[in-house]
């Protein structure tokens, strides 16, 4: 039996717990002419921005840097969060400042120390949805055009 | 500290596990000129294919019939199975047989009670990826070009 839908408030805060979350595992589709892109990614979450790290040369850095859209879910298949997002910067691991530090303070590894290749990808959230059952379809939409509704 | 890596048939064995689970739920990612789409679906496993089920006019269906091109996570994302596959056949569920009887008996909806506008969406693997952490990341390879390699 499904519990009661949440109220968009709890699930803002459901939605900030998972990208505050230590090793914060996300799903990140990218796409490049029709051909889809998946893998996992540990993100951060640091001034309002999803932060990546990978290879510069891996297919999500350069399905990103090309066409600069991602689709990055968090959580469960039955307690999800998905976020469009648009590629705001490209930061070299050695040049990433607070943003390296924020990223390792996170998580269970620290980029800057996996060579100069590596790049941290700050993804800009434009829309945000949240559900986990059918009855949470409605209301799901928690950001749009960038802008929290909650 | 990570396990030793699993040999290539037990990987297999898990993947097979994984597809074949009650309520198989999956990670599914399309594109349409450059821009990804990713939700989760409930998936089956039948005769060597994914079977998902969606609405005739959802994004991945709609991605799907005009491209081809699937991008499957299962699992978690420290336990990974990504399969790459192409779209083989779109079935309306009112003439779906036994691709029906198959995924009502796997899971914990039919979606041929869900409307006409249903269909079963059948997706052969082309490659069959599997790993858990950094250590089973060589030999994660388990099919190619739709053969399976062990």
């Amino acid at each position: 039996m499904a519990e009661q839908p949440r109220s968009p408030e709890a699930r803002k805060a459901d939605v900030l717990a998972k990208l505050h979350a230590p090793v914060a595992d996300a799903w990140v589709a990218t796409a490049d002419g029709d051909e889809p892109y998946l893998v996992p990614l540990t993100a951060a979450w640091c001034e309002e921005r999803v932060v990546l790290a990978t290879d510069a040369s891996s297919p999500t850095a350069r399905n990103l840097t090309a066409h600069g859209r991602a689709r990055v879910a968090l959580g469960a298949t039955r307690d999800v969060v998905l976020i469009d997002a648009t590629l705001e910067k490209t930061i070299p691991v050695a040049d990433a400042g607070e943003i390296g530090e924020a990223y390792a303070a996170q998580n269970d590894w620290d980029p800057r120390t996996a060579g100069d290749s590596y790049v941290f990808l700050l993804l800009r959230p434009e829309r945000i949805q949240a559900w986990r059952e059918v009855n949470e379809l409605a209301g799901r939409t928690l950001m749009r055009n960038g802008t929290w509704l909650v």
